[in-house]
């Protein structure tokens, strides 16, 4: 492969500040030699997805995104992994979607995962979603911070949240390893995995270098 | 991490010509400014992994090579994965089996994925192994190539037979991405892939990319 | 309760051919002090359903169709049940699919139960869905007829057909009750049952039950 | 079909207040045109059916019943569904069972469901017919009331104790829809789901608008 | 335990032969200071057990005959297991199920399981069983012989056909052990592992086995 | 068969006080005219089986035994059943694991079992393995003593502990009957089952019932 390849990272919401933390996340995943690593904003989406609507809303913009923009491999930069399936229809080239990897690296660090949850809300569509997956057998539990995607992002307060959550996660569910259920999330990463002493996943830096292996050995 | 990160790939058979080949397979993940990725045999294995003993029989030698080399990330290289949970008691470092990295890898691009085994023997202690791991719901099916290592690993016919058996996985069985299930096959990959239309996935450069991963953000 | 009761089937698609099928089919369900049945199309649905994108296109206008429009029960009357999820999120009323209550409804009947698909293509879709709604372990099978909606919703030639593929699915598949795997077969139902001698559910009348069903005891 | 069609609708104790029940609980679902809904009591069958021996010793009475009384669909109204297998043997006439058919009508209603059960002790005959139904992945939970059946059927302080262990099973199990795990509490079922937000099912209802589902077509 | 225990085998059809080839294939079990192994026919029982009416009609029966006859243990010895719950309800003795224990045995010595049936018919019914106990994920498959009990239980011809079905088991299903499905096949099991070269489990010799355990150590 | 046949129990740690106490336990089903049950250490075993590293360091050395020392049936003693598979492979004689066994016939007793461990720690590794088995569908609930080994095999004390536990797992958990999840428990499982009033199940006594069962009518 003599050009770069290149790998679009899609964040489906429209809040710049979250890609604007996605590319700080996968900024240890960019080599000299490697891949092109490009994060991008969906412009139609809206400010947050949170609802069922949110998720819907964006499955056709995220298709026509795709199919739109070249690229060697696509990750869909949200935990409810909207449009996946559509997204996998409009190109040739491998589509990952975040809550997808995540889970499924956490499998590859641990036998039984939690994943830690923004909202209670949402949980429901993560089991479901998760069932869909047939990947129930290993699930621990899930428990909400029942923060805002702000405040989860930002400092010291959403860490002692998440160590509290994660905590019951390892404790209380039998987890040995956590998924952070946000593309948002990833600051925290090294100090809830430090202070809990399990491995705790991004679920963004899992899918970018499961596409970095794809792209690699195309 | 001033230092470069140092991935230890270990093909648990003794067979030298093996290393080599997994050393060429990682070649393309292999950058300027990304980890070290470094294949080594287990001198203590025996030429092949083929029966219980032989996998029982490295968990042991590899679990103190574990302990005694140092490395960021550990990959056991052989799609029984061998001594996985003995050596992950054996350093508090991510160790990845070849075989559960390269079904989720599968399972990250497509619904349904197929396994080649080399031989049909092989298959009953696969499928015991994809339930302990819960993943058997999404299993299409596996089949083997009954073929020598050797000779899985040269040329023009195996692919020939990779094709044949692989087609039926997609075709008869409904996998939509198929795993080579061996160490060994990974310089047919490319033009299986081509061939069959659907991912195919060798599972040590899966394991290594998801090694990549884990060592960067650390 | 004063008022009649409404249900609302939605035709997701544009074909106004298969919204008049539909109302033909639920006639019998129709009763003069019983609950009123109003089929209508989705005007900005594609001609047909077939592909992925089809099915996350009318999401949203599903949504909003059932937000605007007054009934005391949905029923989307195609079997991917596009937007589901988010029109139960746009109403308080129950919404149902008719993919998810025909084979529940086939399950009320007999153990094992089989699908007829229109295309083979699909069938990876309505697997990924029975994943999805943890029903997997009573299916028999799913067999494609191979022929267009068009086809299948017309004449002899199709009931011939299907009478094939049920009986592959009730001989070879062990199934012991049958869903029409589409909305618009419903005029084979009767012929296809008294053919195979097992039951075989329409999809859309099993939807329309459980809303009578519904409605009635709100 | 010129005539009425008949649902027979078999309370297998011998307590006509329950059948009278019955009776009540589904003139919502009697229309002047639709089929004729006849509830019948099982003479032989015990007061109440609580044990094993209550359950199986009934399955032969019911069956005699079925072959000996015409209908064009049969309902054993019962949460334990007693003798349903033996008398789907003794008619070619659809036979359906209260407790299947009112968690199949709850998982088309929402993801996960929780069961509300008299007595503790009935729990695990429950859980065990749920794992012979395959519908286990979608169970939120069961939560008994410990009550008699005949303080269930009764006033106000039957309605408090629902809420309270429904609630439980909202908020701490998970559940998405309530099913009523006996045939005598549809009185309470409207002020149920009020209260609680979430649908609850009454599996008599249930299965008598799948009965009208399958007769009305047949 | 100064009295010798007693195991007692209830043969639920009213077939003396059957009651007596059971006697013969327990006498290797039975030891001097060893339990006494009785054998019984139930006279109320139909003279063979096919159909669910045979199955649901003696679980009475056999709940009034295991309340009736003092043992420290019961075998209900036919391959549906019938009764099995009401049986454990009526006594604080230990009730095994021929079909539950067969099974259960042939785990304890491979990995999946086939199973020969006498008919066709019968194996929706096991198939049903296997899912109430949970044991599906195990389950190679299940073939028929489609002879008679009669037919089975007597010589060459038998056998034959035996060893014909248990190869297809062994070889197109992947089993790895056999069960034989009905009580009256154990002059065979000798034979029939000798030829296939897999464990072959007689039912009742399994329960029976289980049994010995559970009185000695009482 | 003229001879006896023998049945070899490995206990595969060095601790000769627990090999007493196998065949202390298994007195009660040695017979004058059936099958010589011989306990045996294993001297390459640790002192107890506590890490992975124990585990699987015992498995080489109990196939060699396993091929040296000539039975009818092996039995290894330790309840995360260490080298079962590679056993199998060293003999064409049955070889059976304890854990399997225990829980085999846990089931064989009653619906949902739960395990008494003897640390929380080992409980992962447990539900690995019932996964692996296949068998978690049946599971209430797995708890831990936290206990020596030393101090289970004594006194009061223990049994005081394992009653708390045991009762936990009854009424807490919804198990019906008890699986001892160590060797050397044998001891209390009499009174432990008379105070809680589910079976409690030895499972080197379950699998020596099974062996016997295999060994008689080899």
């Amino acid at each position: 492969m003599s050009r770069r390849a290149r790998i679009l990272v899609i964040n489906p919401n429209s809040n710049q500040t979250v890609t604007d933390g996605l590319a700080e996340a996968l900024a240890p995943l960019t080599f000299e030699t490697g891949p092109e690593i490009v994060c991008r904003t969906l412009e139609e989406g809206p400010y947050g997805i949170e609802s069922q609507a949110d998720v819907d809303g964006v499955a056709m913009p995220l298709a026509r995104m795709v199919a739109r923009e070249e690229a060697d491999a696509y990750v869909i930069a949200c935990y409810s992994d909207p449009g996946l399936h559509v997204c996998r229809e409009a190109t040739l080239r491998p589509v990952f979607g975040i809550a997808e990897c995540g889970v499924l690296t956490a499998l590859a660090r641990a036998d039984r995962f939690g994943v830690i949850a923004i909202k209670a809300k949402s949980i429901r569509r993560h089991l479901r979603y998760l069932r869909q997956m047939g990947l129930m057998e290993r699930l621990a539990g899930e428990r909400p911070l029942e923060m805002s995607v702000a405040e989860t992002a930002s400092g010291e307060g959403a860490l002692i949240r998440m160590i509290q959550v994660g905590g019951q996660l390892r404790d209380l569910d039998g987890a040995e390893a956590l998924v952070m259920g946000c593309a948002g999330m990833a600051r925290h990463r090294r100090a809830l995995e430090d202070e809990l002493g399990i491995p705790v996943i991004d679920p963004t830096q899992a899918a970018v270098a499961m596409a970095i292996g794809a792209v690699q050995v195309a």
